[in-house]
């Protein structure tokens, strides 16, 4: 098994502290320091055993670590790397876990440039609508889904150590060009969380949506959990892969502007047909429902 | 407590099956009769205990039951009704669990004329995407709301059976004119899923779709898990409600429009500001999640 030395995660939150318990939980990582904006979570997450020690922007947390895990909001990441550049050590490995990654790889491409050979972009396809480090738990990635998007100057065995570290967390790892991966999360998960903010605010907004609510049952709290979601870092997804997002949206409005027809003309058997389609691919696409 | 000597649900899916099973255990009903289209269903009901019997659309089923209620979909109502009509005992209480209620009224009144004293609408709401009497549960109504719409014809005498019974399947009833109930659920559940169906219909019918939806995570999974629903049911149900229904539809695709304004103008700020109302919304609204 991977054995990291001393990790740096820079956000002790949800996505950052999960790693950190995980890896701690195998006995894969000797020391964790938390860096981040706000002395007060990073108190919390000390606090919580999520990490170890609280670090800075100086030589003492970034020049010997091992492995350093960027795990903010995407909007505060050039801010990150910026200030980390100068003080990474000559053997760390940079990793990240943005839900976009065309917009990681500029960034890291214009602030780590001395560094490409060992930033490894990734991200855990993995999360729950809380955050913060009291979010934080061991088993967040267990069986998940983390895609490396890797970059053509990354050394093997960085992307090797990124990878063991991640599925030593529990998930199962995937490469993918970065293209790719916003294409795909642009419709399975940032569409999605567009529908729902929409949804919620569009009734919070009515006179009586209080009573509206009040008659909402278990498939209304499914559908607009990802409501809850961080306002921050979802303001920063939707504009990070704004061009694909863009087209998302666009082909849903689409798509819904035929079932308003459908619907408008009473069109049942092509209603049903499409419910029924999507029943079917849903069943046969996701099997094992959680 | 309520003692209703001999129930006959027509109907021993999800809704009826839940029902019977609440109601046994809480040693509320003396006989239950399971009544439905297809015969194969109605013996699994038995053999699960979901019903006692089966019966039919005869004298001896319908003469002398003290409560019935009409689990089918709705769009199965009006044969429904217009078989057990003439059999009807003299003091039986009739309520049904479709979710729309203003058509459920409207066939009820030329189907049901003589009993409208003691036939009082109601819509349990509750459920999950499996269905058939395999997914019935004693639970299913534990502190889920149940709306009545009763008749102006309605004995107070009928109303408070239908509305004992619900209470002792553990449901929190309310009372409420149908159009209001239907346009409030138009939004709340109506509308979620057919926005959760075309979603996955739309994403089914890409090239790449099976990738895509290999890189959902749970907020996908939970977005979409009403897509799973019943097609015949919400084909009913959009048909039912329609016009309340399409209105809904129309205001939720005039938000989206603003939403790729805001998008397409790269408006992080304006983004930021409906996703964070969503999210204060849904946590004052929705204060208890499952």
């Amino acid at each position: 098994m991977i054995q990291i030395e001393k990790l740096v995660i820079v956000g002790a939150g949800l996505i950052g502290g999960s790693f950190s318990l995980a890896l701690k939980k195998a006995g894969a990582v000797g020391r964790v320091v938390g860096v981040g904006r706000r002395a007060e979570t990073l108190e919390r997450a000390r606090q919580l055993g999520v990490i170890d020690a609280i670090g800075g922007y100086d030589a003492d947390t970034f020049g010997d670590a091992s492995l350093v895990l960027i795990a903010t909001p995407v909007g505060q990441m050039q801010a990150v790397m910026r200030s980390m550049a100068g003080l990474l050590g000559g053997s760390t490995v940079i990793t990240d876990g943005g839900s976009t990654k065309q917009d990681v790889v500029a960034l890291a491409r214009a602030e780590l440039s001395n560094h490409l050979d060992r930033f490894v972009p990734g991200h855990p396809i993995a999360g729950t609508e809380n955050s913060g480090p009291d979010a934080a738990f061991s088993d967040l990635y267990r069986n998940r889904r983390v895609v490396l998007t890797p970059l053509p100057e990354n050394t093997p065995a960085s992307v090797a150590m990124v990878r063991e570290s991640w599925e030593t967390c529990g998930a199962r790892v995937t490469e993918l060009p970065a293209a790719e991966h916003d294409a795909a999360l642009a419709a399975v998960s940032h569409l999605p969380h567009l529908l729902a903010f929409a949804l919620v605010d569009e009734l919070a907004a009515r006179p009586n949506g209080e009573q509206m609510f009040s008659f909402s049952g278990g498939g209304f709290r499914d559908f607009t959990r990802i409501a809850s979601s961080h306002p921050e870092m979802w303001r920063d997804i939707a504009l990070a892969n704004q061009q694909a997002l863009s087209r998302e949206l666009a082909s849903y409005r689409s798509k819904l502007d035929q079932l308003q027809k459908l619907l408008d003309a009473g069109d049942g058997a092509a209603m049903e047909a499409l419910f029924d389609r999507a029943r079917i691919a849903r069943a046969k696409w996701l099997p094992v429902s959680k």
